[in-house]
């Protein structure tokens, strides 16, 4: 693990809370994508040492969706910068850790990301991102 | 709003928890401190560019024991960096946001912290840290 790529937050109105961020908590807004794979809206939001992912769902089949309805808004997960994703995937479950995904797929900016069991980290769901 | 200094998980077990953050996620014990202003028992992790920070309650009083209680194990807060906690708490209100408390309070490492409400950030329990 290197360093904390970010961390995401389930939001119901992205345009919204990016005011908040911005107006109340003075950050910068850096950019809005789209990840098809995951069907949200995302802002990253510079939070100096790491950023900030706000997340609003496109559809109900989004992951996103599902935790605004069960839990609502507020931290979704932490995202852990790897390099050499595959490698890393295979220590972690040897050492005992459950993935939710066999492969890393592609995540926002073209990463390649993985998801870590929040039930094997104890309640929190951890991202696995590699930009190398 | 300078970086995030740390994100708070609350666990029920430190010694345990910190086994998983140690031998899974890879990352290094920094130190362990008891808050008694929380009533909480803290370890800080090296998480690169900033720290996780696990925390146990002490006694069922502890806001950790009642996280605990109603919501499972998990991220609790987001700690900011400040400087000059006390005018930026006026900044922040005068911009709409909810203080949990008037005044800073001593926080681990005995820098000043004090917390947002989380309802005024959208589900986000945030803290604010000044150690200048």
């Amino acid at each position: 693990m290197e360093n904390v790529d970010h961390i995401g937050i389930a939001v119901k109105n992205l345009d919204e809370r990016i005011t908040y961020y911005t107006d109340v908590l003075g950050m910068k807004l850096l950019s809005i994508e789209e990840v098809e794979s995951e069907q949200v809206r995302v802002a990253f939001i510079d939070a100096g040492n790491t950023h900030i992912e706000l997340l609003e769902p496109m559809t109900e089949e989004s992951a996103i969706f599902k935790h605004l309805e069960k839990r609502g808004e507020g931290i979704h997960h932490i995202a852990l910068q790897v390099v050499g994703i595959e490698e890393e995937m295979t220590r972690m479950k040897n050492e005992g850790a459950r993935l939710l995904n066999e492969q890393p797929k592609i995540g926002a900016g073209g990463a390649k990301v993985a998801f870590v069991h929040p039930k094997s980290s104890y309640g929190v769901l951890y991202e696995l991102v590699d930009r190398s």
